[in-house]
C-alpha cells in the first residue's frame, strides 16, 4: 500500500528527464575531459599513468543515468511496518506528520510481556539483525541471536527496528512528506538520538510492551541504549552499551564531518534533492572509505593484508594497488548505492549531537515542548525546524550542546552524572582497546558516570580484540559471552 | 630564467579557453541544480536545510574559472635552485631528463665541510624550514632552528630541500617535461623515498658535502632520514627519525588511499591534466580534511574545541557547526589551492611504498639498473616507467613490496634488519603515544631493527604529548630537547 502511494506521488517523468539532462551536461564535461588526457605528450619522458578506478566511476555514472530510479526497498525486505499516524515533534522543533517504523522480531513474547529485548542498530544497519522465514538472508548480528545464543530467542522476545531517518522502511529523508506527496530530501527535520528512541517506544506501545527486559546496542546503538535507560528509566530493565559514548567527542565528530563533506561535495548531491536524478554515488563511496578506516584497526589489517599487492608483477599504481586498497574499494563500491546519502547525513549528525548531559536533555525537552505548543496553534506545519533560530529558554542553562557556561572537566562530568541519575538498571558497558572511533576512555566514562550517579550494578569490561570498532559485529566469543552473562545473570 | 621557460612553454590561450568552456558546462549543471532545490515544497512539513558550505564551494569554482592560471611559485619564495642537467633514472624505471632542487640553508659550512645537517620534510612541506633574509615568513620548523636552538645554526650548516615530486621549486608533476615543453602532470614517473634521497645527495655533491653531520626528519622526513642512513651510510654521521616507520603499514596506506581517492574523484582532476583548467580544489579540500584528522589526536581537540559550537544560538546544521568542524573547514580551505594535487598523489604514494627491507631495496636497485641500461640503448626516453610491466629479475627475491615469499613476522623482521645492516650511526628514534598515523609500535620497530642489526648507539624515546602525529611541529620543549641532546652529545 505504501509503495502504491509512492508510485502515485512520483509520476516524475518530466522532472526526471530534466534532471537527467542536467546530469548529462555534467557527464559530458567529464567524458570530454579524457580527450584532453588521451592526447598526452607521446614523445614525453614517460608514458601517462592509467586510472582504471576513475574509468569505473565514470562508467557507473553512465549506468546510473540510463538505469531505473533509485530504490532502497529491495536492499532489505521482509520487515513488519508500524504506522504512527499522529504528528511526531522532534527535539530540534521539526515535524513528522506521521511515522513509519520498520521492525522485525524473533522469539515469543511471554504472557506477562516481560521478556522483550530491544536491539538498537548502528548508523546504517537495518532491522534485519537475524534471518527468519520472510527474509532468510543472514542478519547483521546473525551469530549473536537465536536459540541458546548470546541473545537467546528461547527465553526472549527480540525486537529490532530501522531507525527513523534511515532508508530501510522507517520514515526518513527518502520517504514522502504527507504534506506535499514529495520525498522529504533535506526538508527532513534534524533528529536526535532521543527522537530515534522515542519513536521506538511508540512501537513498543503498539506491541503493548510497557517495560523492556533489556535495551541492547553497540556503536550508535549503544547511544540509544544509554539514552533509553537514562531518559525512559521506567521502561528499561537492563542496559547494555558496547563501544558507544556518553557524549560524542570532537575526534569522532571530525571523522563523521569528513564523510559528510565528501558526500555533500558530490555535484550529484544537489543539496539533497537527488532522488529524481543520479545518486551522489561518488561522494557515498568516498564517505564509506573513510568510515571503513575508522571502523577497523591496524592490528587486524596488518595480519590480513600486510603490504601485499593486488598484482605484484605489475608496477605500482595510483588507483587501488595494495590489497588493503582493493578491499576498501570493493567495500565502498558495494555500499554506495545501498544506503541513502541523506540518511547518512541525518543519522550521523544525530550521533555528533549526542550528549546525555542533564543540561542538554533539559534544553531539548524545552525546545520540543515549545514546538508542540506552536503546532497546537498552527496545526498545518512547524516552522521551528531546521533553520529558524532556537527560542530562548531563559530558565534553561546554555547547554554543552552550545557554547556552554559549563567549561571545566569537573562541571562536564557533573552534568553527565546528573543526566544519568535515573539509570539505575544493571548495566554492562563494554569497550575495545583497538577502537579509535569510540576509544576505551569513553567507555570508562559511561561506567564512571553511572557509578557516580549511584548505580551499584555496573559491569565494565575491556576487550583486547583486534577488530577495532567493528569488534561487536565479529567477536561472538568475547562480546557474545559478555552479553549472555549480563542478560541471564540473576541479580 | 626557469619562469621565462615556463611562459614560453604555455602560450595556452586556446587550450585554456577550451578547458574553461568545459568547466563552464560542468558548473552550469551545478549552478542549475539550485533551481531544483530552490523550488522546494514550501507547504511541506519543514523548511529545507541550508548549505552555506556548498554555496562556498560553488562560488570558489566560479572564481577559479574567472581567475588566473594556478601557480605555486608564489606560495614559497626565496629559495636557491640547483639544476642537475643529466638524466635521473627513478627506482621504478621512470625518467627525469633533468632535475631542479629548491633548497634553503642556514648557518655556515665549516672549513672541513663536516658540520652539515640535512633536514628532510614531511609530505607537503617546502624547503622553508626557517625564516631568512630572502623570505622572512616563519618556516615550518621556525622554533627548532637558530642560534642556540635544537638545531643550532651557530654550530651547524643546515640544509633543507623541497622534495622532488613536490611543487615548491623542485621538479614535480607541475614542472615542464623538457622533452615536450608541457607540464608532466601524470606522465611524471612514480617516485620512491630513495629517489627523493638520491636527488638530495646530488645537491650535496654540488655543495661539496661528502658526509652529513646528521640526517634529520619527521614523518615522511623520518623515512628519508632512515633511508639515507641505511642506503648511503658513508654519507650520514648521525640519524634522527621522528614519528616515521621502517615500512608503511596498511592502516596508514588506507588513510592516504582515502585522500587520493577523494582527489582523483573530483571531476576537475581530469586524470591529472588540470593545469590548463580549474584545479581539483574540492578533492584537495576533502583530502586535507581527512589528513588533518590523522595528523592530530583526540586529547588535544577535546581540550581545544570540546563540543563547543560556532553559533550556539542557532539550530544545528549539516554544514560546519561544531568548532572542530569549522577548524577543519578553514584548515582545508587554505590548503586546497596551495599544494599541487598531483604532488599529493605522487609523494603520498612514495610514502605507501616505503619499506627499508633488504629484498625491496635489492629489487628497486635492479629495476633502476635495468632502466639505466635501456636508457643507454635508447637515450631519448624511458619506457620502463609507470605502466609497463616490471622486468623479471630472476636473481632477486620477490619482495615484500610484492606478494612476497616472505610471509611470517620473523621473516619480515629479518628482512628489515638486513635492510639496515649498514646503518651503524648513532640514532635517535622518537615516537609519540597519541600518534595514530605512525603509532609507537612502528617507532619501536625502527629502534629494534637497528639494534638487532648491531647498532649499539640507538636512543629510543616515547613522548606522551597530546598533539598526535603533529607533535614534531609543535612540541619544542620535548622534541627540541631530544634533537639537541642527540646532535650535541659527544659520543
Amino acid at each position: 500500500m505504501l509503495r502504491t502511494a509512492y508510485s502515485r506521488a512520483f509520476p516524475h517523468a518530466t522532472l526526471r528527464r530534466a534532471a537527467i539532462a542536467l546530469a548529462g551536461a555534467r557527464l559530458l564535461s567529464t567524458s570530454a575531459s579524457p580527450k584532453l588526457h588521451r592526447s598526452p605528450p607521446l614523445s614525453g619522458a614517460n608514458p601517462p599513468m592509467e586510472f582504471p578506478c576513475i574509468d569505473r566511476i565514470e562508467s557507473r555514472q553512465r549506468d546510473l543515468m540510463a538505469g531505473p530510479e533509485p530504490t532502497y526497498e529491495k536492499v532489505v525486505t521482509g520487515y513488519e511496518l508500524f504506522t504512527h499516524d499522529k504528528a511526531f515533534v522532534c527535539d530540534h522543533g521539526g515535524l513528522l506528520p506521521s511515522l513509519d517504523i520498520a521492525y522485525e522480531t524473533w522469539g515469543e513474547l511471554n504472557a506477562d510481556r516481560s521478556n522483550a529485548i530491544l536491539i538498537h542498530t548502528g548508523l546504517s544497519a537495518s532491522s534485519h539483525a537475524h534471518s527468519h522465514a520472510k527474509n532468510t538472508n543472514p542478519g547483521w548480528w546473525e551469530k549473536f541471536i537465536g536459540p541458546g545464543k548470546a541473545i537467546d530467542t528461547d527465553r526472549f522476545f527480540v525486537v529490532c527496528t530501522n531507525v527513523i531517518g534511515g532508508c530501510y522502511g522507517s520514515t526518513g529523508p527518502w520517504s514522502a512528506d504527507p504534506a506535499t506527496g514529495k520525498r522529504y530530501a533535506t526538508t527532513f527535520p534534524l533528529l536526535t538520538i532521543n527522537d530515534i528512541v522515542r519513536a521506538q517506544f511508540l512501537l513498543l506501545d503498539h506491541l503493548r510492551i510497557d517495560r523492556l527486559y533489556a535495551s541492547v546496542g553497540a556503536s550508535m546503538g549503544g547511544m540509544q541504549s544509554l539514552c533509553a535507560a537514562a531518559l525512559h528509566p521506567s521502561r528499561v530493565g537492563r542496559l547494555i552499551s558496547i563501544s558507544a559514548c556518553a557524549r560524542s567527542h570532537p575526534y569522532s565528530i571530525a571523522l563523521r564531518f569528513a564523510q559528510r563533506q565528501a558526500l555533500m561535495a558530490d555535484p550529484n548531491f544537489n543539496r539533497g534533492f537527488y532522488y529524481d536524478g543520479v545518486l551522489p554515488h561518488i561522494g557515498m563511496k568516498l564517505a564509506r572509505q573513510v568510515a571503513t578506516v575508522t571502523y577497523r584497526s591496524g592490528p587486524e589489517w596488518e595480519l590480513r593484508f600486510g603490504r601485499r599487492r593486488r598484482a605484484p608483477d605489475q608496477p605500482p599504481a595510483l588507483c587501488p594497488d595494495f590489497l588493503i586498497e582493493t578491499y576498501l574499494d570493493h567495500q565502498s563500491e558495494r555500499f554506495c548505492l545501498q544506503y541513502d546519502a541523506n540518511s547518512l547525513l541525518y543519522v550521523s549528525k544525530a550521533m555528533d549531537m549526542f550528549d546525555i548531559s542533564k543540561s542538554v536533555t533539559q534544553r531539548l525537552h524545552a525546545q520540543r515542548e515549545h514546538a508542540r505548543a506552536e503546532l497546537k496553534q498552527n496545526p498545518r506545519s512547524s516552522n521551528s525546524g531546521n533553520h529558524t533560530v532556537c527560542m530562548n529558554v531563559d530558565d534553561q542553562p546554555q547547554s554543552a550542546a552550545g557554547n556552554s557556561a559549563i567549561e571545566t572537566s569537573d562541571e562536564i562530568t557533573d552534568d553527565l552524572v546528573a543526566g544519568v541519575k535515573d539509570a539505575m538498571q544493571p548495566a554492562l558497558i563494554l569497550g575495545v582497546q583497538s577502537d579509535i572511533l569510540f576509544p576505551v576512555k569513553q567507555q570508562k566514562e559511561i561506567a564512571d558516570i553511572l557509578r557516580r550517579a549511584g548505580n551499584s550494578r555496573v559491569t565494565y569490561y575491556e576487550l583486547d580484540a583486534m577488530y577495532g570498532h567493528d569488534t561487536f559485529l565479529i567477536d561472538v566469543v568475547n562480546v557474545g559471552a559478555a552479553i549472555k552473562g549480563h542478560l541471564e545473570n540473576d541479580i
